[in-house]
């Protein structure tokens, strides 16, 4: 059986066909502009689409699309109800307009809920039941899984867990909340604090790099330079902290973590799991939350669309 | 089929025969001293429930008996495994403990599961199926029902959503870290805040009350005290920032509250309303989190624990 995993992004729309033993077969991308009307992104997604698809000698063992598409959407009815980063989607029926256009069955899920789907069935989740996910990216994406099932709350708009405060009256958040944790551990806050920082500090190491992000402030830290230290320890704290609310919450078995600031590797997982081990609630007698990176990284999405059309 | 349920607190043990369509028969008490040995507390027990229920007619009905503990358990084993405010009960086996003494099959649950299934299955939610139960009293406690089952993360230890963090680095909490809504949620919390602000406003309504707690505090504020209003105002928005939290991560169909504070009931519900619903993430698009007060009161727990032993 072989289904399309796609993962529509604010820049542009990835996709593979993906095998249900977990073997990805062939690759296709466009750019995405998010300022265009629904019709024409997805217009162009579905030609993208059908022009991947006419050589394939697997065309026809094709059974779905899947599609993980940011924001809340209402999966029942194929509609994307709100996608904060592109508002021009909001009420637009994604999968009638997909189905027309490829001529196959499609099924929509949350992009980091489907991310957490994929590594949950095809990654470093398969070996375990209770699962969070968090994406450090643009914002902070979040996926659920509780006992190998997918929880997305009430019409799919619940484990927006980046939407969760943990400073009061903190830093605003695109949410139009205060103190969200995606205010602090996103990528974005993350970029935003290095640079603002490199500024102030002149003699950092930061500004002797051609560009400043989220990869060159851990490096920096790790050669030794205050600035990036301090930058990089206030990072570990915000993110452990909205990690440790998770493990209390839901105590998982794992926390996976992907996104682009996943990237620095075991080095996150160690500062993280150091600061939780000690401060999670009744620690020495809870199970131990392990903290993961999750291996499919920017394919965990496509593999989780697809597995939509996949049996457990 | 009826079954005992019990709820074990720091300060008394209450317990009630509950018949499996939701009658409450006949309710028995003891109290509790949280610096005696497990052994010496449970014996009383089991001598309460034993004489509880010599003389009922529906004696050999009973076909367990349920406890709420406080704390993080083995439900499996049988054994309380931390329960941060009676620490000399880490490690007893209660379920053989009582099980021998009463001859009757025990299961155990956390006391704020076990309201939280109390409610799902005979209280306001029974016609919910995804529920968030937070209690005001001591603690802040939780319970979590996802599409009608309990979920209390890996070996029993989550739905501690008491601690999560509102405010990184604000008060202090009892489970050792700094900021958790506990700290500011709990009825504790709040009878502090109060007493301490009626301290140093000599000229606040509150000093006229014989007693000065989370009642008078309510009923003040409604009575237009300056001291009062600020007291509850902030109360009502560190409730509802966690309260935003948990409709976010679970967006579940109904938040119940219960404990001490709910005891302001519509007035509670009304302030926590207006206050969340501008404010949840995608709030024009998503579905509507209902807050309600428990209708079972301190029966829940009861009720809860007895349903162990109840089909669905």
């Amino acid at each position: 059986m072989i289904a399309l995993g796609v993962d529509i992004g604010g820049t542009s729309i990835k996709g593979a066909a993906i095998k249900d033993d977990g073997t990805l077969l062939d690759y296709f991308s466009l750019p995405m502009d998010k300022y265009a009307s629904p019709e024409m992104s997805f217009f162009e997604m579905c030609e993208a689409i059908n022009n991947f698809l006419k050589d394939k000698d697997y065309k026809d063992e094709i059974v779905g699309i899947g599609l993980g598409v940011p924001g809340i959407l209402d999966k029942e009815k194929g509609i994307i109800k709100y996608s904060p980063n592109m508002p021009l989607w909001d009420g637009f029926n994604i999968v009638d307009f997909v189905q027309k256009r490829t001529h196959l069955p499609v099924k929509i899920l949350n992009d980091a809920s489907s991310a957490a789907l994929g590594e949950a069935r095809f990654g470093t989740g398969k070996n375990f039941h209770n699962i969070i996910m968090i994406t450090l990216g643009t914002g902070v994406g979040g996926g659920i899984i509780i006992e190998d099932e997918l929880f997305d709350g009430n019409e799919g708009a619940g484990a927006q867990i980046g939407h969760s405060i943990v400073e009061l009256n903190g830093r605003q958040c695109s949410c139009g909340r205060k103190g969200c944790l995606e205010a602090y551990a996103s990528a974005t806050a993350l970029n935003k604090e290095t640079n603002e920082q490199a500024k102030k500090h002149p003699e950092s190491l930061l500004n002797k790099y051609p560009g400043i992000g989220c990869k060159e402030v851990f490096d920096a830290a790790r050669k030794g330079d205050p600035t990036s230290i301090k930058v990089v320890d206030e990072y570990i704290k915000y993110l452990s902290e909205g990690i440790l609310n998770f493990c209390n919450i839901f105590r998982p078995e794992v926390i996976l973590l992907s996104g682009g600031v996943a990237n620095e590797g075991q080095y996150l997982v160690d500062r993280v799991t150091e600061y939780i081990k000690v401060r999670d609630y009744g620690y020495k007698h809870s199970p131990e939350v392990l903290i993961k990176i999750g291996a499919l990284g920017y394919d965990a999405g496509k593999y989780g669309a697809a597995s939509l059309f996949f049996k457990k």
